[in-house]
């Protein structure tokens, strides 16, 4: 007895999906993940129609879904993240129902407190045995956590499990036992290492983005928050991971030992882990190849769920002790409002992720972003979207100077005492208005083409058509 | 912001407990347990009433809880196991409301969906951080494997984690993660490390055991199961304990590499890990400090939970794959019906555990016993407690000789074909009661004091008053 069906053909069919129903996917197979395209292909010929598609990410691999959408397999779409292959083509306004943004914690949540639930979870599976036990930690198409997985096999009505790395039983080390798990498909290929670790960015040569690192770097050393059992975040982006570095520098020379790095874990996570800054990883998505490693190897490199990473819905996550969080942005307003969901232009190439999760929860929420990208102002007076909202917002880094929320008098005396170039944010706006020119108003229409879902479950934006 | 109550009466408190709700606990501390009697202490002295307890197994160490019986504190019991301290307490007809016994199977089973739902789960956490992240494996109470606290975790209104081993945050490794867990009590002491471990046996010395044991390792390599993956669980009794030992000589010799050994786990299993029968262990209860040590320090050696394990609302456990398990019994019947619950004079003084999910789920479930013991027989015309129905069990070991299911006609001529001397199970009773004389008939009355619920949920027997 095991569970080993057919193909995906049967696997589908035996799920009992049918037009109306809800499919989950995760995304740790990043840019090179096959599963989502090839059930979607598979979905089509079965003349399954009108399904939601609830992707905890969706990357270019995935613009054939704009073709699904188009023959109406695909209605309805929830996610945490759109890049701008398929954000662009929502954004001309193609979909009827409009996309529904949520986080990294939101979408757990809501998937486990029954608003969003889901009929039938895919799982990409790098190993897997034939009951279903399976880890993302080794195999061809090895992604490390499977973090954003967990919350959908243990909810999901039924979920199949799709590998490339089929095991004996019993597997062990799983990141989702074989209690969650109705089907195994064994197939050729469920992703391209090289597109999984895409997301990877070297650190920053840029002057200007080594400049706000360092600044950054400054600026939590002046919070008071990096002594003992101090704890971290840090995007991919490449003067994140600059701050990153330069933070390491000083934490081992002034000999300051943290407690646990958290997030999307890169390689330079794992030095900080392996040189002595922190205690432990505790990782929702390896970023790359790096983290891969680690986490099958290193037990103090620990996988966590999405809800142990962030839910609002439980009873604590990761995130309610995060010390420190170094974000980016695609614009940021006077109000320190965040957008990550679209470009100036007004088109979708993104989505909160974990940015206000972590924002919420962290003692220190920064943002490192120039005042201006491209001869267009970063720092403005409306960003088009909130993404984050100000409110859980601390501090903005730029490369002219550093704006603190004026919620936060404490942190903005400590930054002065210190000697950082402290700035109001209307500062910041005119020098970058001086800079760049006050913002062209993209062409936007009338008609909600996504809603954003904060984590609490109110919609606290709407992204609307852009007129080509 | 952490979840430290104050102590054990204000984290009661808070948990919103009140009169007629369910409480949980697990039983890892075996009768070293200090966590269920502290608790219901706290409950009486805070004058709450008419609660049920929901605990996975009780011991001698809880023979106190017969005072929160008779005070009304506690009237209605659901156990998978209770031994004969609590057991001859109950028989004797002092709870108004039948004990519920499950199975370990059926207990999370019935958590899980919802038929058994638990208001407030006490968790006694070996180590713990502040937030709740706690695990069984480090501590001076260390017990192993936390497993049948896990279900009791997810899915209980309020979660409180009792421990005398704060760490800080973030605890790795954890058997329970914070997001299941609502409130911290830091306390003196868990447990007596003692009698945590007081479940282990020594391999028997009677020479009666060891010629069973013998017979049983015939009968498992006549089966056709021992070879290239084979699976393996066995009790903690010394004819078991015998077989296990037995078996590695013979599988270390013909070089037979297994899959996997599986239960609650003894120092004997951990040896034939190490030595290679075996690629892991599933671990669900560690019953000794060697497989307590094992846990903690080998990651072939792996915690299970009592969902993984056993549920038969799972889409699979481990026991749906195992080959072959070891079993005892107090009375077997010509039906091959066993009774694990009751003593010969119809006391209760055990419960199936997981006697009934492994003899449903194994490929050869198979029983050790002798015919007769002190002077009473075993083998029966009618067990006086049906906890295993005899469908699910396959073979009888007794110093006799063994009996084979009707049902399994191709094991009964395997066993011949080896030699073994294979009886009709009527004679085997005949025997023993020419050995001791016909079964005395226990002076069972009418009225019901506990209910046998089979892991499907089906009410399969009652267990009825004993007087005096």
């Amino acid at each position: 007895m095991n569970k080993l069906a057919k193909d995906l053909k049967h696997a589908i069919l035996d799920s009992g999906l049918k037009d109306g129903m809800t499919i989950s996917f995760h995304h740790h197979l990043r840019n090179g993940d096959h599963v989502l395209n090839m059930v979607m292909d598979e979905i089509a010929a079965l003349g399954i129609k009108d399904l939601t598609v609830n992707a905890s990410s969706l990357f270019d691999v995935h613009k054939p879904l704009a073709e699904h959408i188009k023959n109406g397999v695909v209605t309805t779409i929830l996610t945490d993240y759109m890049s701008s292959g398929l954000g662009s083509f929502i954004s001309s306004g193609w979909m009827k129902n409009p996309v529904q943004f949520r986080t990294h914690g939101g979408r757990p949540a809501d998937i486990e407190n029954g608003r969003t639930p889901v009929d039938v979870a895919f799982i990409a599976a790098p190993a897997c045995d034939p009951m279903g036990n399976l880890k993302g930690s080794e195999g061809r198409s090895a992604c490390g956590s499977l973090g954003y997985a967990i919350p959908d096999a243990k909810n999901a009505r039924y979920v199949i499990a799709v590998t490339d790395g089929l095991r004996p039983y019993p597997l062990t080390g799983w990141s989702i036992p074989e209690t969650d798990v109705d089907a195994v498909v064994a197939v050729e290929s469920i992703g391209d290492p090289a597109g999984i670790v895409s997301g990877t960015t070297k650190i920053t040569r840029d002057p200007v983005g080594l400049r706000m690192a360092e600044t950054a770097v400054d600026v939590i050393r002046a919070s008071g928050l990096l002594k003992e059992g101090f704890s971290f975040q840090t995007g991919a982006g490449g003067a994140s991971l600059a701050a990153a570095k330069y933070l390491k520098d000083v934490m081992l020379k002034e000999e300051i030992r943290g407690s646990f790095g958290l997030g999307g874990i890169t390689g330079y996570m794992v030095d900080m882990l392996r040189e002595g800054c922190f205690e432990s990883l505790l990782d929702v998505q390896c970023f790359d190849l790096k983290a891969v490693e680690s986490i099958r190897s290193d037990p103090r490199h620990r996988e966590i769920s999405a809800t142990h990473y962030a839910s609002p819905f439980a009873k604590s996550a990761v995130v309610d002790s995060l010390d420190v969080v170094i974000l980016g942005a695609t614009e940021i307003d006077t109000d320190f409002n965040i957008n990550v969901h679209t470009d100036s232009d007004g088109r979708i190439m993104g989505g909160s992720g974990g940015h206000s999760d972590t924002a919420a929860g962290a003692k220190l929420a920064m943002i490192i972003a120039p005042i201006s990208r491209a001869r267009l102002p970063i720092v403005t007076d409306r960003v088009t979207c909130i993404s984050t909202p100000g409110s859980t917002i601390d501090v903005l880094v730029t490369q002219k100077g550093v704006a603190v929320n004026p919620k936060d008098e404490e942190l903005k005396l400590r930054l002065k005492d210190a000697g950082i170039k402290v700035m109001d944010i209307r500062e910041l706006k005119e020098l970058a208005e001086k800079t760049s020119g006050a913002p062209l108003k993209p062409a936007i229409g009338e008609r909600v083409v996504a809603d954003v879902i904060y984590r609490d479950g109110t919609v606290i934006d709407h992204i609307r058509e852009v007129r080509a």
